[in-house]
Order: C-alpha cells, then sequence, then structure tokens
C-alpha cells in the first residue's frame, strides 16, 4: 500500500472489522482515508494495517490551522456500535461541513430518526448497511475484500439530497459492492425476517441443548450443526441490534414461533390423530422446502438444485488438494465444497457440488483417479 | 465386488438409500447379502449396485427346499419407512428363526412397543439406529462407507437376549459404525432434541420466508442459508418420524418456541424498556453460545475453536485446487473448508478453518502464494 500524500478524501470513524474493511477497500481504490476511533491502540493497529491515516486531534477539531484536512473529506463512514450510531454521525455532520456522512448499522430506521431529530441540517445524511461480515470482530480481522458482490442496501433520509445518495452507491460501487436503495423501515423489515431472527431461532435452538444429559450431544449430526452456526455471534453485538429493531424483530420472531409453538400443543395433545400429526409435518416442511427455494443461489441467479458426491477424504494435508486437482484436471468446476469429520473418525468426507449436467462425469472422473466417491449429499440424522 | 457364491448370512429388508449402504456396506466386509423388497426394480438396482442378491420368492415362504437359503441367515436389518417397521420385523422374526431382527427406523420406542405386542416372541429383536443419511434417497445414492465413523444407537427391548445385542453390535462395527446401547425410550428423547426440532424449527424459519416481498430475498447472506439447510428434506419421512415420536417431539419443540414466542411478545410490548430487551436477548445468544459450545468437534472430541481464514477464490477449475495445493505443500492440515459465492460474483470464497497454532502460518503461506487472505471467517449479515 502506497504511503498516503494526499488530504483525505474519506474518514472512517470506528475501527472494528467493519470500519478497518472500509478503510482497506477505499485505499485499495486509490482512496486517501483518515481514521477516527476514541480507542487510540485499535485506531493504531488498523493504521498499520492500511487501512488508512490516523486523524491528527488537530484536524478533529475546527482550528483553522486544520481546515485542509477536514474540507478535503467528502465521504464519512460511521462504522461504530448501533448504540453509538446517531450521535456520532451527528458529530460528523458538524466537523465536515463538505462530506457526506453515512454509517453502516445492522438497523436503519431507529438511527435515522435520530439524527432527524437532532439540530443538525440533514441534507448530507444517508443511512447505509453492507451486507458483508465475520464472525470474528476487531481491525485484525479486517478485509478489502470484504463488500466484494455483496448487497449495499442504501436508506435515504426524507431531507437526503440525491447528490448524497450518489456519493454512497458511487462508494460502495468503488469497493466492489453492489448498491439496493431502500426506505429504512423496508430495511428494517427484510433484515428482521433475513438475518435478526434467524440469529435469535439459532440461539435457541443451540440454549437448549443444555438439557441434553452429559455427553449426549456426541451423537449430533451435521443437521444440527448447521442450524446453530449462527449461536457463535457476539450477544453484546446481537443486543444492541436487536434492541433497535424491536417491533419488526417481534413480529418476524412470532411468524415462526407461534406455528412451532402451536405444532408443539397439538403433539402433545392427548387427543392427538396420529394422521393429523403427519398431515400438519408434512405441511410445515413442505412449505419450509417452497420458503428454502427462494434464496438467492450462486451468483446472484435464482437457486438451483446441485448434485452432491460424496468422498471419503483421508485426514492428512494434501489429501484434498489431490482430489480437487484431479477433478479440476478434468474441466470439471465446483460449485460448492464442504468438508465433514464424523467423530473419532482419521478420514472425513468431502461434499463436493457440481451443476447436476456435471455429476455422471465427476463421479467417472473421481473413479478413476482412485477415489471412493457416490452421489448424494449428506442429510438430516 | 466378487460374485456371492455363498448362502446370505445378512437379509436387508427395504433397498431404499440407508438399505442399499447396509447391503455395500455389508458385502465390502464379505458377507453374504440377500435382498428383500416389494418394489422389485428397486431391488434389481440396488442389486446391480452390488448390495446383494435378491432373494428368490421361493426361500421368501418356509418351503423345505429354500431351508438353507433361510436358515443361514444370522442378522435382518429392516430398513423401511417408520410406518410400516414393527410389522415389517414381525414377518422377518417369523420368516427367520435362526437371525436376530433390527430395524434402522429414526424412531425407537414406538416400533419397539409394537413388536412387543405382537404375538412373535421377541428375544431376538433388538431396534438400533444408524445416525447417518443423505438428503437424497433411493439406492442410487447409498454408499459402503455411509456409516463409518457415525454412532450405530442400538435400543435392546426387555426380553432381547444379549446375543442378539451383539449381533447388532458386531454388525456396526462391521461397517465401521460405533455402537452406542441406549434405552428405546432416551434415544427417542434424544434425536428430538438433536435431530428433529432442528428440522421443524429450519422448516418454519424457511416458510417465514414466503412473507417477504418478491425478490427480496436476494439480500440473504450466509447465515439464513445454514440455518435452514435442512429445510431441503422430505416431508413425508419427515412427517413419520415426528408422528411417530409425537409426544418427545412436543416437549423438545416447546422448550426452543416457548422462549422465543415470550421473546417476541417482549419486544412487541407497547412498555418495553429497551435496556430489558437488550438484558433479554443477551441473554438468549449467551446461552446459545454455551449449548453451542456441547456439540462434537472433529474426531470425537469437544469442539474446539478453529480459526477461520477467508480467501478469494476465482470461480474456475483448478483454482481452489491450486489454493489447497499450495496449502499442502507447507504441511498445514486443514480442519474444515467452505466455498462460498455472493450474489453475481464471479469471485468465491474460500473459508479455510485450520487449529488456531496454524492460523499465522497458512497466512503467511498464502500469502506467499500470492492469495489475498484475512483471518476470520464469515458471519451473519
Amino acid at each position: 500500500m502506497a504511503t498516503q500524500r494526499s488530504d483525505p478524501t474519506v474518514v472512517v470513524v470506528g475501527t472494528g472489522l467493519i470500519g478497518t474493511s472500509i478503510g482497506l477497500a477505499a485505499r485499495a481504490a486509490g482512496e486517501p482515508v483518515a481514521l477516527r476511533d476514541l480507542d487510540a491502540a485499535r485506531m493504531a493497529l488498523a493504521a498499520s494495517l492500511g487501512a488508512g491515516v490516523p486523524m491528527p486531534p488537530s484536524s478533529q477539531g475546527a482550528g483553522s490551522s486544520a481546515r485542509a484536512g477536514v474540507d478535503s473529506v467528502r465521504l464519512v463512514v460511521v462504522a461504530v456500535p448501533p448504540r453509538a450510531t446517531a450521535s456520532v454521525v451527528v458529530e460528523q455532520l458538524r466537523l465536515f461541513p463538505n462530506a457526506t456522512v453515512t454509517h453502516v448499522s445492522s438497523v436503519q430506521a431507529l438511527p435515522q430518526r435520530e439524527v432527524e431529530a437532532s439540530s443538525v441540517p440533514s441534507a448530507r445524511f444517508v443511512g447505509s448497511h453492507p451486507i458483508a461480515g465475520r464472525e470474528v470482530s476487531g481491525p485484525v480481522g479486517a478485509s478489502a475484500d470484504l463488500f466484494r458482490d455483496r448487497p449495499w442496501v442504501i436508506c435515504p433520509a426524507a431531507a437526503s439530497d440525491e447528490t448524497a445518495v450518489d456519493a454512497v452507491a458511487g462508494f460502495a460501487n468503488l469497493v466492489g459492492a453492489q448498491p439496493v436503495v431502500l426506505p429504512a423501515e423496508e430495511h428494517d423489515r427484510l433484515l428482521a425476517r433475513l438475518s435478526h431472527v434467524p440469529q435469535l431461532v439459532a440461539s435457541a435452538l443451540a440454549a437448549s441443548l443444555q438439557r441434553l444429559p452429559n455427553g449426549r450431544a456426541a451423537l449430533a449430526g451435521s443437521g444440527i450443526r448447521d442450524t446453530t452456526r449462527l449461536a457463535d455471534s457476539s450477544p453484546q453485538l446481537w443486543a444492541q441490534i436487536v434492541g433497535a429493531n424491536a417491533r419488526e424483530v417481534s413480529e418476524a420472531l412470532r411468524a415462526v414461533a407461534a406455528p412451532l409453538l402451536a405444532l408443539a400443543d397439538e403433539l402433545g395433545s392427548a387427543s392427538l390423530d396420529p394422521s393429523e400429526a403427519e398431515r400438519l409435518v408434512a405441511a410445515l416442511v413442505e412449505q419450509g422446502r417452497i420458503g428454502r427455494s427462494l434464496l438467492p443461489g450462486k451468483h446472484g441467479r435464482a437457486a438451483t438444485p446441485l448434485s452432491v458426491v460424496q468422498v471419503s477424504v483421508p485426514d492428512e494435508p494434501g489429501a484434498l488438494a489431490r482430489l480437487l486437482a484431479e477433478v479440476a484436471a478434468d474441466g470439471i468446476n465446483l460449485e460448492d465444497l464442504r468438508v465433514e469429520h464424523a467423530p473419532g473418525s482419521p478420514v472425513g468426507a468431502a461434499l463436493v457440488s457440481v451443476a447436476p449436467a456435471d455429476e455422471a462425469r465427476l463421479v467417472r472422473s473421481l473413479a478413476a483417479h482412485g477415489w471412493s466417491a457416490v452421489p448424494g449429499g449428506q442429510a438430516p440424522l
């Protein structure tokens, strides 16, 4: 990364995972970036990774000697926890008179209302949300590629100038993301269903594992591991996200939990008719298949079914690479790949997904190279 | 697979995915296998795959000319849908006087009660459940390796002989599985929590996606894809499984759904205190982290945290193989690997998991080979 010599055009406030990634992505696109953070050590780490240059304290006020470092700024991106978002946005609108100010919170309507209720004019304010993240936090996990090909939702406020919206959309394009303009309320309603409720459901399912007798979770298969993967996330972050989107999450969560509780009641009823129980479960699973088919597939196409081939792979360096090299040598493109290990096993299963048209060729290729392979992905217990 | 010349020692009834896999695994271990199925075409397909020899109709009665094909049988494995399991078990106890008869249903207590209520003596009967499966069904998806290193739960009935339990445990060992003896009721209680409820929760979550406005599911991230992966499963199969374990599923489902509905009520309450909302969510997510930590890790060890490194990989044949070959050449062992594609992208992200001690070395190795890699796994939106 070349040393920055120009005055900053982009300021990033908050150098956690997302803020540092924004700095890295902007620097990679050639923008001079200044960093701001109350935590000087974290900001120094982000700067050392190449995310930008710490803004000198003198420029952070309005001293005339530092006007150049302020007036050059065209975009300020606020990447702080949800609870602090609005007040930091208002502060930046005051500090940087020529800049569009956006934030990147997982919740949009509440900070928008809070900014609108402040005394600063909000024509230069536009909320936004890049749909990308990691399980880790902090600058060390950051990546210039984090936003590449991800949606970046932009939520204009009533007072937002068109030029402000364009500035954020242009920045999203600059870092490889796909800008999508939505009202803040619609963003929050969608994200409640696509992100916030799945998080709570995964956590509740994982929490219920504590009721198992000691050691019995060893009988778990891959199904519950997938279903609870989100449960590793941060309690504090999710408390703020859900707290700031409580009404939408409430409604979306009820839409999932109420039918499940009704089904639990039916299944536990003393007068349950077994064929009625089966009818209820079949209907739920069938509706789930329909809903699942709505999720996007690769390359933004509608989800298309893939053929899965299971291959036994010894758990040693190079085995998987050899397999993939042999498949690639036959010109077959992998659509997806997962590796699974059974408890106690020195052998893993590679689940190789290819377009259905390639399945037979893949199986022949693997067999020709001596792999034990069969069509069919791994499923619930 | 050598042609079978001996009289069968193992009979498999039902040549779907599991039955055919059992036949293949037994044949691979050298046992002569006979197949039975009401669907002659499916049985012929299983036989053509090497799962065993179709049992001639004459041996299926008790004609004296065919006694050899009956008397030689030591183990009968019934692999039919849950609803038919008990009656088929009873039939096999009558047909094969020297054999232990087991089944492989996902539910144990109900078929056990049904067999015990029949007029046949049940000393030779032991239910069992190999914890393995696939999303596909039918003999074509079968694999001799399906049970390798998976738990195979064995549920003795009150009248079961010890020799019958040993026969099933011995067979489980023969095909590479790990026998675990549990009472049928405990099996059903555990599987309700580890398998049946996760299925219903994933289906309900996926079903709720139908409420999204047209096309908006395109904003989905990897979190909801993982959480709803099970929702692709078969409605008919799951109707029978849940129907046969209704009481345990009811209780386990209520333990997940009731707290979620209570949380939905709290979050939707007009008098909600925001800090109370945050406290409730933080507590749920924290409990989920604890529950999730109980799931088994690789090689049957307790789950240990892995370091995840994200690498950009062009979506073309050979790219992933080259990456893995270079990692392997540096002697680094992959613990897990996933490939993800963003909507609209010609580039995928490989999420490479390694032991934490290997993370720094992996990042250096990738960088040295010119890959764009950063520590940190992909997370919720």
